[in-house]
């Protein structure tokens, strides 16, 4: 495997920030968002429940309806591609069974070997009081980590966005009746040249605020 | 600034999976190390407001401790590195306050130029009924993305977990009067040669099941 040096990754996040303004005429090719597509399923997720679905938008009727569901912001119609990240809203002993299958399927393992691991995933999916929608939000948000570094690697803008209305989203998306809900957005592309923000200081805490050695 | 392949992305991507087995004898080199403590803090949250801490646990006792807070799984032990990743437990006007004040260290803002920003991160901070714990949890979960990837990037490998007692987790790192408290753990290092699961095939839906083209 071709590792990166880690000049090269500093590099790369330093470069990263949130895209206030995307070059409404630079696409991303069809070999790099392939990877990104894949940079979003082959993130990790609690016992492998992969708790989401990724909606990819291109449809521009649809795009400029989410726009307004999103403070008009403008990187929801001018970024390349948009990426809604939806969690399963709940998570039931179906889940379970589906992703046992799915593991017999990919490892031909049989379903009787999984008995331990499904008792386990069951104990925390059954658990009184559970919250699943928050649990299932937060392996989202690692898939959004996993979106958001991907692209930097490959020199391609993103902006994660949380301001929008989740439930118009849902209706415009449909995705109502199927159990899943939109979560937090990635519009993806690359910068315009003349965006401002490109050039402000990142603002971070310093290390002695945030990290600390035990 | 030099990007990557998308196929060197996906080969670095798909190499890594949640490490069972550590090899206790091999250490994270200072260099590489010192990267993936700066992914953690270059990684975005909401408004910037990084409602985190990032626990770096070397002490071999403390680790001993974690380890029996966390059903006694080996890596918390065994890994080179041991990263806490720990979320403010509420926020308030004084974490908005205190943000404004960075930028305007940073960047040389005035802090009057700020106020539109200022009064739209109170907006969301003192709305009636927001759940600050979750929202900085799921913040603390893009660093957890930016830290598995950035670490697969170095050829260094991870497992994040959530199976650990976070009541207990507080105690041992003596976080419960710093309105921090852990949120989720991952230890880092290299892969034992003898670990059976890094063979295994990786279980993932199907793009039909995960993506969705609008």
């Amino acid at each position: 495997m071709q590792t990166i040096s880690p000049e090269t990754l500093l590099e790369n996040l330093s470069w990263r920030y949130a895209t206030k303004k995307f070059d409404p005429a630079r696409k991303i090719s069809a070999r790099d968002w392939g990877a990104l597509e894949r940079s979003l399923t082959l993130t990790p997720s609690s016992y492998g429940l992969q708790p989401w679905r990724f909606l990819i938008v291109s449809d521009p009727k649809v795009r400029e309806t989410l726009k307004v569901a999103s403070w008009n912001q403008p990187q929801i119609t001018e970024a390349s591609h948009l990426v809604v990240f939806a969690r399963r809203s709940t998570l039931v002993k179906a889940d379970v069974d589906k992703l046992i299958h799915r593991i017999t399927e990919v490892r031909g393992t049989s379903a009787s070997a999984l008995d331990g691991y499904r008792s386990m995933m069951l104990g925390s999916v059954e658990k009184t009081g559970a919250d699943h929608s928050n649990w299932n939000a937060k392996q989202v948000y690692i898939a959004l980590g996993f979106f958001l570094t991907a692209a930097a690697m490959l020199g391609i803008d993103t902006c994660p966005m949380e301001g929008f209305d989740a439930a118009q989203y849902d209706q415009i998306l449909e995705l109502g009746e199927t159990g899943y809900s939109a979560t937090v957005v990635a519009p993806a592309g690359y910068r315009a040249a003349d965006d401002k923000a490109a050039s402000f200081k990142k603002v971070r805490y310093t290390d002695a605020d945030l990290i600390q050695h035990i």
